[in-house]
């Protein structure tokens, strides 16, 4: 217990979680209850573009699309998700095991290295995608990890 | 879109959630992938005392345990849960949904009041007890918002 082994290497190269998702059926529905939880104003609905995207889901190109919308909790912010379509590792989750926790995301730099080693170590990359100043990538890390993995890797940060 | 409304409260005295817990089969098995995951070395396990615990599992006494262990994730820490016994919470999720995400905690003051808030608001408490120095509570959610909450409340902590 508590064996320190020095030299050991973090794969993702950050330990700091920044977002929590929670994919549900009904976003408006979602955003009135959090919105009370927490007492703040309805953030706005943003709905992910297919065009800008250049999604990839499980090794083929995809124009599903998700709503999502955004609440601060400190240090991580709190990600809804509605699907929208039906070839997306969105749609997955929600028609295979309901409205819950989606991933947990890490903002991380160089994808293709950290992508590279999670898959050496048993967690390949599920889907891919882009948004405006940076690219997302869901990892199959359920089997290990009990929870799939998010790595957002923002292209104008720290360059 | 955005609209303030001012004067409206927050039902949990905070926004920071503290805490996102992974319920899973084998807790050394999960050790050992998040500490490669994150490179750091293995915590030690905690096993939830009964005792202690006087815990109250949807209405009933209960002598159910946890095995525990956590990894710091920045702000929030990162909970792996392993439920032994079958009369809790972590043992219904865990035979309900499968190994994934428990719970999102947050620190709060003021349990009763929180809880007789949150019940107001179609989100009864499940399942209660008390550890050294505090107590937690967790509350029936998921309709609501797509997982569970949970409360923390350590009597030391500003008083």
């Amino acid at each position: 217990m508590n064996e320190v082994k020095l030299g050991r290497q973090n794969l993702l190269g950050t330990n700091v979680a920044t977002q929590i998702a929670v994919v549900v059926r009904d976003i408006d529905k979602a955003i009135d209850a959090y919105s009370e939880l927490l007492g703040v104003p309805k953030p706005n609905v943003i709905i992910t573009d297919p065009d800008a995207g250049r999604d990839v889901y499980r090794g083929k190109s995809t124009r599903a699309q998700a709503k999502l919308a955004f609440f601060e909790l400190g240090q991580v912010s709190l990600e809804l998700i509605e699907p929208v379509g039906t070839d997306s590792v969105w749609y997955e989750v929600l028609a295979e095991k309901g409205e819950g926790v989606h991933h947990i995301a890490f903002n991380i730099q160089g994808t293709g290295e950290v992508t590279a080693s999670l898959a050496d170590h048993g967690m390949p990359v599920i889907q891919q995608g882009h948004y405006t100043g940076g690219m997302y990538t869901y990892v199959d890390s359920e089997a290990k990890l009990g929870v799939m993995l998010e790595l957002l890797e923002n292209f104008d940060a720290g360059e």
